[in-house]
Protein backbone atom coordinates (compact mmCIF):
# COMPACT_ATOMS: atom_id res chain seq x y z
CA UNK A 1 0.00 0.00 0.00
CA UNK A 2 2.70 2.24 0.33
CA UNK A 3 3.81 2.07 -2.98
CA UNK A 4 2.51 5.38 -5.23
CA UNK A 5 -0.44 3.85 -6.90
CA UNK A 6 0.58 5.33 -10.12
CA UNK A 7 1.12 1.73 -11.91
CA UNK A 8 -2.27 1.10 -10.99
CA UNK A 9 -3.81 3.94 -12.46
CA UNK A 10 -1.81 3.64 -15.64
CA UNK A 11 -3.35 0.02 -15.42
CA UNK A 12 -6.50 1.60 -15.55
CA UNK A 13 -5.90 3.98 -17.86
CA UNK A 14 -3.86 2.50 -20.66
CA UNK A 15 -5.69 -0.41 -20.80
CA UNK A 16 -4.01 -3.65 -21.28
CA UNK A 17 -6.54 -6.18 -19.90
CA UNK A 18 -5.60 -8.75 -22.41
CA UNK A 19 -4.22 -11.25 -19.79
CA UNK A 20 -5.61 -13.31 -17.56
CA UNK A 21 -3.26 -11.96 -14.92
CA UNK A 22 -3.98 -7.93 -15.55
CA UNK A 23 -7.80 -8.80 -15.15
CA UNK A 24 -7.28 -10.60 -11.93
CA UNK A 25 -5.22 -7.42 -11.10
CA UNK A 26 -8.11 -5.03 -11.82
CA UNK A 27 -10.48 -7.02 -10.56
CA UNK A 28 -9.11 -7.25 -7.26
CA UNK A 29 -8.09 -3.67 -7.78
CA UNK A 30 -11.74 -2.81 -8.01
CA UNK A 31 -12.83 -4.82 -5.32
CA UNK A 32 -10.69 -2.74 -3.26
CA UNK A 33 -12.63 0.43 -4.55
CA UNK A 34 -15.92 -1.41 -3.77
CA UNK A 35 -14.90 -2.16 -0.06
CA UNK A 36 -13.24 0.87 0.58
CA UNK A 37 -16.36 2.79 0.25
CA UNK A 38 -18.15 0.67 2.65
CA UNK A 39 -15.75 1.25 5.04
CA UNK A 40 -14.81 4.67 4.45
CA UNK A 41 -18.82 5.86 3.97
CA UNK A 42 -20.93 3.17 5.63
CA UNK A 43 -21.95 2.50 2.13
CA UNK A 44 -23.53 -0.85 0.89
CA UNK A 45 -21.85 -1.80 -2.74
CA UNK A 46 -22.51 -3.93 -4.93
CA UNK A 47 -19.99 -4.21 -7.90
CA UNK A 48 -21.35 -5.78 -10.73
CA UNK A 49 -19.18 -8.12 -13.40
CA UNK A 50 -20.46 -8.29 -16.99
CA UNK A 51 -18.39 -11.47 -17.85
CA UNK A 52 -18.98 -13.41 -14.70
CA UNK A 53 -22.48 -12.21 -14.58
CA UNK A 54 -22.14 -11.80 -10.79
CA UNK A 55 -21.77 -9.39 -8.43
CA UNK A 56 -19.10 -8.70 -5.41
CA UNK A 57 -21.37 -6.71 -2.02
CA UNK A 58 -19.60 -4.81 0.90
CA UNK A 59 -22.00 -3.92 3.52
CA UNK A 60 -21.38 -1.25 6.29
CA UNK A 61 -23.64 0.82 8.42
CA UNK A 62 -26.54 1.56 6.04
CA UNK A 63 -27.22 -1.86 5.74
CA UNK A 64 -28.41 -1.72 9.35
CA UNK A 65 -30.22 1.03 8.79
CA UNK A 66 -32.27 -0.66 5.77
CA UNK A 67 -32.57 -3.78 7.76
CA UNK A 68 -30.72 -5.86 5.45
CA UNK A 69 -30.65 -9.28 6.86
CA UNK A 70 -27.70 -11.36 7.82
CA UNK A 71 -28.95 -14.21 5.00
CA UNK A 72 -29.43 -11.00 2.31
CA UNK A 73 -25.63 -9.92 2.81
CA UNK A 74 -23.70 -12.41 1.17
CA UNK A 75 -20.31 -11.09 -0.48
CA UNK A 76 -20.92 -12.57 -3.93
CA UNK A 77 -24.51 -12.45 -5.91
CA UNK A 78 -25.41 -15.17 -8.78
CA UNK A 79 -26.39 -12.21 -10.88
CA UNK A 80 -25.79 -8.57 -11.63
CA UNK A 81 -29.24 -7.82 -9.44
CA UNK A 82 -28.88 -6.65 -6.23
CA UNK A 83 -31.84 -7.85 -4.82
CA UNK A 84 -31.67 -6.53 -0.93
CA UNK A 85 -32.05 -2.94 -2.91
CA UNK A 86 -34.05 -3.38 -5.67
CA UNK A 87 -36.78 -5.62 -3.52
CA UNK A 88 -36.90 -2.82 -1.06
CA UNK A 89 -36.90 0.70 -3.46
CA UNK A 90 -39.78 2.00 -4.13
CA UNK A 91 -41.08 0.42 -7.78
CA UNK A 92 -41.15 4.22 -9.77
CA UNK A 93 -37.92 4.95 -8.24
CA UNK A 94 -36.62 1.36 -9.69
CA UNK A 95 -38.19 2.18 -13.24
CA UNK A 96 -36.60 5.48 -13.20
CA UNK A 97 -33.22 4.60 -12.02
CA UNK A 98 -33.07 1.91 -15.00
CA UNK A 99 -34.09 4.68 -17.11
CA UNK A 100 -31.27 7.34 -16.12
CA UNK A 101 -28.81 3.83 -16.27
CA UNK A 102 -29.55 3.48 -19.86
CA UNK A 103 -29.07 7.43 -20.55
CA UNK A 104 -26.02 7.20 -18.15
CA UNK A 105 -24.33 4.24 -20.47
CA UNK A 106 -25.38 5.39 -23.50
CA UNK A 107 -24.12 8.86 -22.75
CA UNK A 108 -20.50 7.77 -21.68
CA UNK A 109 -20.52 5.56 -25.33
CA UNK A 110 -21.39 8.40 -27.50
CA UNK A 111 -19.56 10.81 -25.89
CA UNK A 112 -16.32 9.61 -24.40
CA UNK A 113 -13.41 6.71 -24.45
CA UNK A 114 -13.69 3.42 -22.71
CA UNK A 115 -9.86 4.73 -21.56
CA UNK A 116 -11.96 7.70 -19.27
CA UNK A 117 -15.29 5.70 -18.60
CA UNK A 118 -14.47 5.67 -15.21
CA UNK A 119 -14.57 9.60 -14.56
CA UNK A 120 -17.70 9.90 -15.19
CA UNK A 121 -20.21 8.78 -12.64
CA UNK A 122 -23.86 8.38 -12.37
CA UNK A 123 -25.83 10.06 -9.26
CA UNK A 124 -29.35 8.99 -8.34
CA UNK A 125 -32.02 9.06 -5.77
CA UNK A 126 -34.21 6.21 -4.99
CA UNK A 127 -36.77 5.56 -1.95
CA UNK A 128 -35.96 2.59 -0.14
CA UNK A 129 -37.65 1.06 2.93
CA UNK A 130 -35.20 0.56 6.32
CA UNK A 131 -35.99 -1.76 8.84
CA UNK A 132 -39.14 -0.03 10.14
CA UNK A 133 -40.56 -0.27 6.23
CA UNK A 134 -40.55 3.87 5.93
CA UNK A 135 -38.76 4.83 2.70
CA UNK A 136 -35.90 6.40 2.99
CA UNK A 137 -34.24 8.77 0.78
CA UNK A 138 -30.79 6.66 -0.72
CA UNK A 139 -28.43 8.34 -3.06
CA UNK A 140 -27.23 5.70 -5.78
CA UNK A 141 -23.53 6.23 -7.34
CA UNK A 142 -22.49 4.28 -10.26
CA UNK A 143 -19.22 4.16 -11.36
CA UNK A 144 -18.21 2.29 -14.46
CA UNK A 145 -14.70 1.19 -12.79
CA UNK A 146 -13.32 -1.28 -15.88
CA UNK A 147 -13.25 -2.07 -19.54
CA UNK A 148 -12.30 -5.20 -21.55
CA UNK A 149 -9.65 -4.56 -24.99
CA UNK A 150 -13.09 -4.43 -26.82
CA UNK A 151 -14.17 -1.76 -24.82
CA UNK A 152 -16.57 -3.60 -22.91
CA UNK A 153 -17.98 -2.38 -19.50
CA UNK A 154 -16.50 -5.49 -17.47
CA UNK A 155 -16.73 -3.95 -13.84
CA UNK A 156 -19.22 -0.95 -12.48
CA UNK A 157 -19.74 0.02 -8.70
CA UNK A 158 -22.79 0.37 -7.53
CA UNK A 159 -22.54 2.95 -4.17
CA UNK A 160 -25.46 3.33 -2.08
CA UNK A 161 -25.64 5.99 1.03
CA UNK A 162 -28.35 7.86 2.30
CA UNK A 163 -29.05 11.16 0.93
CA UNK A 164 -28.18 13.92 2.74
CA UNK A 165 -28.58 16.65 -0.29
CA UNK A 166 -31.70 18.71 -0.64
CA UNK A 167 -31.30 18.45 -4.34
CA UNK A 168 -32.47 15.27 -6.06
CA UNK A 169 -31.97 15.91 -9.56
CA UNK A 170 -30.39 13.09 -11.25
CA UNK A 171 -26.82 13.92 -12.65
CA UNK A 172 -24.10 13.03 -14.63
CA UNK A 173 -20.73 14.14 -13.28
CA UNK A 174 -17.30 13.81 -14.77
CA UNK A 175 -14.64 13.81 -11.89
CA UNK A 176 -11.93 14.60 -13.80
CA UNK A 177 -13.26 18.13 -15.64
CA UNK A 178 -15.96 18.85 -12.66
CA UNK A 179 -18.59 19.10 -15.83
CA UNK A 180 -22.11 18.10 -14.43
CA UNK A 181 -25.16 17.13 -16.62
CA UNK A 182 -28.43 17.39 -15.49
CA UNK A 183 -30.57 14.72 -16.84
CA UNK A 184 -33.53 15.32 -18.85
CA UNK A 185 -36.59 13.88 -21.56
CA UNK A 186 -33.75 15.06 -24.26
CA UNK A 187 -31.18 12.13 -22.97
CA UNK A 188 -33.62 9.44 -23.68
CA UNK A 189 -34.01 10.55 -27.21
CA UNK A 190 -32.77 8.63 -30.09
CA UNK A 191 -32.33 5.72 -28.07
CA UNK A 192 -35.23 3.65 -30.49
CA UNK A 193 -35.25 4.24 -33.91
CA UNK A 194 -38.33 5.83 -35.37
CA UNK A 195 -39.48 2.26 -36.69
CA UNK A 196 -38.58 0.73 -33.28
CA UNK A 197 -41.31 3.63 -31.79
CA UNK A 198 -43.16 2.74 -34.23
CA UNK A 199 -43.43 -1.11 -33.16
CA UNK A 200 -43.59 -0.05 -29.05
CA UNK A 201 -46.25 2.04 -29.98
CA UNK A 202 -48.52 -0.72 -31.47
CA UNK A 203 -47.49 -3.06 -28.75
CA UNK A 204 -48.13 -0.55 -26.21
CA UNK A 205 -51.51 -0.18 -27.80
CA UNK A 206 -52.18 -4.07 -27.15
CA UNK A 207 -51.69 -5.34 -30.86
CA UNK A 208 -50.51 -8.63 -31.91
CA UNK A 209 -47.30 -9.26 -33.74
CA UNK A 210 -49.17 -10.21 -36.68
CA UNK A 211 -51.93 -6.99 -36.30
CA UNK A 212 -48.20 -4.90 -36.30
CA UNK A 213 -47.03 -6.58 -38.99
CA UNK A 214 -50.19 -5.80 -41.09
CA UNK A 215 -50.49 -2.42 -39.73
CA UNK A 216 -46.81 -1.14 -40.68
CA UNK A 217 -46.98 -3.51 -43.99
CA UNK A 218 -43.86 -5.00 -43.02
CA UNK A 219 -43.00 -9.09 -42.53
CA UNK A 220 -43.96 -10.71 -38.98
CA UNK A 221 -39.99 -11.45 -38.92
CA UNK A 222 -39.00 -7.88 -39.04
CA UNK A 223 -41.27 -7.44 -36.06
CA UNK A 224 -40.00 -9.63 -33.88
CA UNK A 225 -36.68 -8.30 -35.04
CA UNK A 226 -37.34 -4.85 -33.98
CA UNK A 227 -39.25 -6.58 -30.65
CA UNK A 228 -35.58 -8.02 -29.94
CA UNK A 229 -34.02 -4.84 -30.42
CA UNK A 230 -35.93 -2.74 -28.76
CA UNK A 231 -35.57 -4.97 -25.46
CA UNK A 232 -31.64 -5.27 -25.89
CA UNK A 233 -31.68 -1.53 -26.47
CA UNK A 234 -33.56 -1.43 -23.23
CA UNK A 235 -31.98 -3.89 -21.11
CA UNK A 236 -35.36 -5.91 -20.50
CA UNK A 237 -37.06 -9.10 -20.68
CA UNK A 238 -40.23 -8.53 -21.79
CA UNK A 239 -42.31 -6.15 -24.29
CA UNK A 240 -44.73 -4.74 -20.76
CA UNK A 241 -41.40 -3.42 -19.37
CA UNK A 242 -40.13 -1.94 -22.62
CA UNK A 243 -43.37 -0.25 -22.49
CA UNK A 244 -43.30 0.65 -18.84
CA UNK A 245 -39.89 2.30 -19.62
CA UNK A 246 -40.63 4.12 -22.24
CA UNK A 247 -43.52 5.77 -20.01
CA UNK A 248 -41.35 6.42 -17.68
CA UNK A 249 -38.37 7.82 -20.26
CA UNK A 250 -41.36 9.94 -21.80
CA UNK A 251 -41.32 7.91 -25.18
CA UNK A 252 -45.02 6.90 -25.21
CA UNK B 1 -9.14 -8.78 -1.02
CA UNK B 2 -11.34 -11.39 -2.00
CA UNK B 3 -12.09 -11.61 1.67
CA UNK B 4 -15.08 -9.85 3.52
CA UNK B 5 -13.46 -6.95 5.44
CA UNK B 6 -15.55 -7.43 8.48
CA UNK B 7 -12.44 -8.20 10.35
CA UNK B 8 -11.04 -4.86 9.83
CA UNK B 9 -14.28 -2.83 10.45
CA UNK B 10 -14.29 -4.70 13.65
CA UNK B 11 -10.55 -2.85 14.01
CA UNK B 12 -11.86 0.53 12.95
CA UNK B 13 -14.99 0.35 15.27
CA UNK B 14 -13.96 -1.62 18.70
CA UNK B 15 -10.88 0.34 18.92
CA UNK B 16 -7.70 -2.09 19.86
CA UNK B 17 -4.69 0.30 19.11
CA UNK B 18 -2.98 -1.20 21.93
CA UNK B 19 0.04 -2.73 19.91
CA UNK B 20 2.22 -1.64 17.38
CA UNK B 21 0.93 -4.30 14.68
CA UNK B 22 -2.56 -3.22 14.99
CA UNK B 23 -1.52 0.73 14.36
CA UNK B 24 0.56 -0.49 11.34
CA UNK B 25 -2.53 -2.65 10.08
CA UNK B 26 -4.94 0.63 10.48
CA UNK B 27 -2.39 2.79 8.71
CA UNK B 28 -2.19 0.19 6.11
CA UNK B 29 -6.12 0.19 5.46
CA UNK B 30 -6.49 3.56 6.13
CA UNK B 31 -3.85 4.75 3.19
CA UNK B 32 -5.72 2.21 1.12
CA UNK B 33 -8.77 4.35 1.68
CA UNK B 34 -6.50 7.44 1.02
CA UNK B 35 -5.60 6.02 -2.42
CA UNK B 36 -8.95 4.71 -3.77
CA UNK B 37 -10.40 7.93 -3.32
CA UNK B 38 -7.73 8.89 -5.77
CA UNK B 39 -8.19 6.12 -7.98
CA UNK B 40 -11.78 6.29 -8.09
CA UNK B 41 -12.87 9.79 -7.93
CA UNK B 42 -10.25 11.70 -9.49
CA UNK B 43 -9.37 13.22 -6.39
CA UNK B 44 -6.00 14.62 -4.64
CA UNK B 45 -6.06 12.95 -1.33
CA UNK B 46 -3.85 14.51 1.79
CA UNK B 47 -4.25 11.76 4.85
CA UNK B 48 -2.79 13.86 8.26
CA UNK B 49 -1.03 11.34 10.66
CA UNK B 50 -1.06 13.58 13.93
CA UNK B 51 1.24 10.67 15.53
CA UNK B 52 3.75 11.37 13.20
CA UNK B 53 2.99 14.69 12.29
CA UNK B 54 3.30 14.12 8.48
CA UNK B 55 0.87 13.59 5.86
CA UNK B 56 0.58 10.53 2.90
CA UNK B 57 -0.46 11.62 -0.19
CA UNK B 58 -2.21 10.44 -3.31
CA UNK B 59 -2.68 12.36 -6.88
CA UNK B 60 -5.23 11.44 -9.59
CA UNK B 61 -6.78 13.67 -12.32
CA UNK B 62 -7.80 16.53 -10.07
CA UNK B 63 -3.81 17.61 -9.51
CA UNK B 64 -3.57 17.80 -13.57
CA UNK B 65 -6.53 20.71 -13.09
CA UNK B 66 -5.29 22.17 -10.64
CA UNK B 67 -1.54 22.23 -12.29
CA UNK B 68 0.46 20.36 -9.27
CA UNK B 69 4.01 19.82 -10.30
CA UNK B 70 6.14 16.71 -10.35
CA UNK B 71 7.74 18.11 -8.01
CA UNK B 72 4.81 18.73 -5.64
CA UNK B 73 3.92 15.17 -5.99
CA UNK B 74 5.28 13.39 -3.01
CA UNK B 75 3.90 10.24 -1.45
CA UNK B 76 4.75 11.58 2.41
CA UNK B 77 4.93 15.33 3.57
CA UNK B 78 6.54 16.16 6.42
CA UNK B 79 4.28 18.09 7.87
CA UNK B 80 0.03 17.91 8.41
CA UNK B 81 -0.20 20.51 5.89
CA UNK B 82 -0.51 20.09 2.38
CA UNK B 83 1.01 23.02 1.00
CA UNK B 84 0.10 21.82 -2.74
CA UNK B 85 -3.53 22.96 -1.88
CA UNK B 86 -2.93 25.76 0.60
CA UNK B 87 -0.86 27.76 -0.88
CA UNK B 88 -2.98 27.50 -4.27
CA UNK B 89 -6.30 28.22 -1.95
CA UNK B 90 -8.01 31.98 -1.81
CA UNK B 91 -6.64 32.94 1.61
CA UNK B 92 -10.45 33.78 2.93
CA UNK B 93 -11.60 30.29 2.14
CA UNK B 94 -8.22 29.10 3.86
CA UNK B 95 -8.90 30.82 7.10
CA UNK B 96 -12.83 30.08 6.74
CA UNK B 97 -11.80 26.36 6.41
CA UNK B 98 -9.58 26.21 9.46
CA UNK B 99 -12.43 27.77 11.12
CA UNK B 100 -14.61 25.22 10.06
CA UNK B 101 -12.78 22.37 10.36
CA UNK B 102 -12.37 23.35 14.47
CA UNK B 103 -15.69 23.44 14.60
CA UNK B 104 -16.32 20.17 13.12
CA UNK B 105 -13.61 18.36 15.72
CA UNK B 106 -15.25 19.87 18.53
CA UNK B 107 -18.46 18.85 17.17
CA UNK B 108 -17.21 15.24 16.98
CA UNK B 109 -15.79 15.56 19.92
CA UNK B 110 -18.52 17.08 21.74
CA UNK B 111 -21.40 14.73 20.70
CA UNK B 112 -19.86 11.28 19.34
CA UNK B 113 -17.22 8.76 20.53
CA UNK B 114 -14.24 8.23 19.34
CA UNK B 115 -15.27 4.63 18.19
CA UNK B 116 -17.83 6.78 15.94
CA UNK B 117 -15.75 10.04 14.52
CA UNK B 118 -14.99 8.12 10.90
CA UNK B 119 -19.14 7.74 10.51
CA UNK B 120 -18.80 11.95 10.27
CA UNK B 121 -17.84 14.15 7.23
CA UNK B 122 -17.12 17.69 7.38
CA UNK B 123 -17.52 18.82 3.65
CA UNK B 124 -17.13 22.56 2.44
CA UNK B 125 -15.56 24.53 -0.55
CA UNK B 126 -12.58 26.12 -1.88
CA UNK B 127 -11.40 28.35 -4.39
CA UNK B 128 -8.71 27.08 -5.48
CA UNK B 129 -6.09 28.12 -8.20
CA UNK B 130 -6.03 25.79 -10.79
CA UNK B 131 -3.12 25.17 -13.76
CA UNK B 132 -4.24 28.43 -15.77
CA UNK B 133 -3.87 30.59 -12.25
CA UNK B 134 -7.88 31.05 -11.94
CA UNK B 135 -10.09 30.36 -9.00
CA UNK B 136 -11.91 27.09 -9.13
CA UNK B 137 -14.44 25.70 -6.55
CA UNK B 138 -12.69 22.88 -4.91
CA UNK B 139 -15.19 20.41 -2.45
CA UNK B 140 -13.42 19.60 0.38
CA UNK B 141 -14.22 16.63 2.39
CA UNK B 142 -12.29 15.42 6.02
CA UNK B 143 -12.80 11.96 7.11
CA UNK B 144 -11.31 11.41 10.34
CA UNK B 145 -10.32 7.76 9.98
CA UNK B 146 -9.10 6.22 13.09
CA UNK B 147 -8.14 7.47 16.69
CA UNK B 148 -5.69 5.51 19.57
CA UNK B 149 -7.02 4.05 22.68
CA UNK B 150 -7.09 7.26 24.65
CA UNK B 151 -9.69 8.38 21.55
CA UNK B 152 -6.91 11.10 20.39
CA UNK B 153 -7.56 11.30 16.58
CA UNK B 154 -4.72 9.65 14.66
CA UNK B 155 -5.53 9.65 10.72
CA UNK B 156 -7.86 12.08 9.27
CA UNK B 157 -7.92 12.25 5.42
CA UNK B 158 -8.47 15.42 3.42
CA UNK B 159 -10.21 14.60 0.49
CA UNK B 160 -10.36 17.02 -2.59
CA UNK B 161 -12.49 17.00 -5.86
CA UNK B 162 -13.79 19.79 -8.43
CA UNK B 163 -16.78 21.27 -6.48
CA UNK B 164 -19.76 19.76 -8.90
CA UNK B 165 -22.92 20.89 -6.22
CA UNK B 166 -24.85 24.38 -6.91
CA UNK B 167 -24.73 24.77 -2.92
CA UNK B 168 -21.98 25.59 -1.26
CA UNK B 169 -22.78 25.62 2.26
CA UNK B 170 -20.40 23.68 4.92
CA UNK B 171 -21.74 21.09 6.58
CA UNK B 172 -21.28 17.87 8.71
CA UNK B 173 -22.78 14.69 7.78
CA UNK B 174 -23.47 11.52 9.60
CA UNK B 175 -23.23 8.64 7.39
CA UNK B 176 -24.50 6.16 9.39
CA UNK B 177 -27.79 8.35 10.03
CA UNK B 178 -28.03 10.93 6.85
CA UNK B 179 -27.72 13.39 9.63
CA UNK B 180 -27.03 16.72 8.17
CA UNK B 181 -26.02 19.70 10.22
CA UNK B 182 -25.34 22.90 7.95
CA UNK B 183 -22.38 25.16 10.33
CA UNK B 184 -23.38 28.45 11.70
CA UNK B 185 -22.07 31.05 13.64
CA UNK B 186 -23.19 28.91 17.14
CA UNK B 187 -21.26 26.18 16.31
CA UNK B 188 -17.98 28.62 17.31
CA UNK B 189 -19.70 29.87 20.62
CA UNK B 190 -18.09 28.97 23.40
CA UNK B 191 -14.76 27.27 21.59
CA UNK B 192 -12.94 29.98 23.67
CA UNK B 193 -14.21 30.79 27.29
CA UNK B 194 -15.52 34.40 28.23
CA UNK B 195 -12.28 35.56 30.18
CA UNK B 196 -10.09 34.24 27.11
CA UNK B 197 -12.53 36.35 24.70
CA UNK B 198 -11.84 39.73 27.18
CA UNK B 199 -8.19 38.74 26.40
CA UNK B 200 -8.71 38.38 22.69
CA UNK B 201 -10.46 41.50 22.20
CA UNK B 202 -7.59 43.54 24.07
CA UNK B 203 -5.12 42.10 22.01
CA UNK B 204 -7.26 42.25 19.05
CA UNK B 205 -7.00 46.43 20.35
CA UNK B 206 -3.39 46.11 19.99
CA UNK B 207 -2.67 46.09 23.89
CA UNK B 208 0.38 44.54 25.41
CA UNK B 209 0.36 41.53 27.75
CA UNK B 210 1.36 44.07 30.91
CA UNK B 211 -1.78 46.50 29.50
CA UNK B 212 -4.37 43.82 29.38
CA UNK B 213 -3.30 42.79 33.11
CA UNK B 214 -3.49 46.03 34.41
CA UNK B 215 -7.04 46.45 32.52
CA UNK B 216 -8.24 43.16 33.84
CA UNK B 217 -6.68 43.62 36.75
CA UNK B 218 -5.06 39.76 36.66
CA UNK B 219 -1.82 38.93 36.89
CA UNK B 220 0.72 38.93 33.63
CA UNK B 221 1.47 35.41 34.28
CA UNK B 222 -2.35 34.83 33.73
CA UNK B 223 -2.96 36.41 30.65
CA UNK B 224 -0.18 34.53 29.36
CA UNK B 225 -1.25 30.80 30.20
CA UNK B 226 -5.44 32.57 28.79
CA UNK B 227 -2.63 33.73 25.61
CA UNK B 228 -1.61 29.93 25.36
CA UNK B 229 -4.46 28.63 25.65
CA UNK B 230 -6.08 30.51 23.11
CA UNK B 231 -3.41 29.95 20.54
CA UNK B 232 -4.12 26.27 21.35
CA UNK B 233 -8.05 26.13 21.14
CA UNK B 234 -7.61 27.86 17.69
CA UNK B 235 -4.78 26.06 16.13
CA UNK B 236 -2.30 28.59 15.31
CA UNK B 237 0.88 29.98 16.36
CA UNK B 238 0.60 33.30 16.90
CA UNK B 239 -1.97 35.94 18.65
CA UNK B 240 -2.49 37.57 15.14
CA UNK B 241 -3.63 34.56 13.42
CA UNK B 242 -6.01 34.16 16.39
CA UNK B 243 -7.40 37.35 16.27
CA UNK B 244 -7.89 36.41 12.38
CA UNK B 245 -9.31 33.65 12.81
CA UNK B 246 -12.10 35.07 15.90
CA UNK B 247 -12.91 37.53 13.22
CA UNK B 248 -13.97 34.81 10.52
CA UNK B 249 -16.09 33.04 13.34
CA UNK B 250 -17.86 35.87 14.42
CA UNK B 251 -16.40 36.30 17.82
CA UNK B 252 -14.78 39.91 17.47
Amino acid sequence: MDKNFEPIEQLYLSQAFDTESDEEQMLTECKMIARTYALAENAVVSMGDNRRNCSYCYFSGVADVLGISPEERVSQLPSLYENFIFDRCHPDDLSRRHAEEIAFLRYIAGNSTPQHYRDYVLCNYLRVKDACGEYRWVKHRMIPLATDKNGCLLLCACIYTLATDEDRKAKFTNTRTGEVRILTNKDYENILSKREMEVLRLIDQGLLSKEISDNLCISINTVNRHRQNILQKLKVDRAIEACKLAHVMGLL
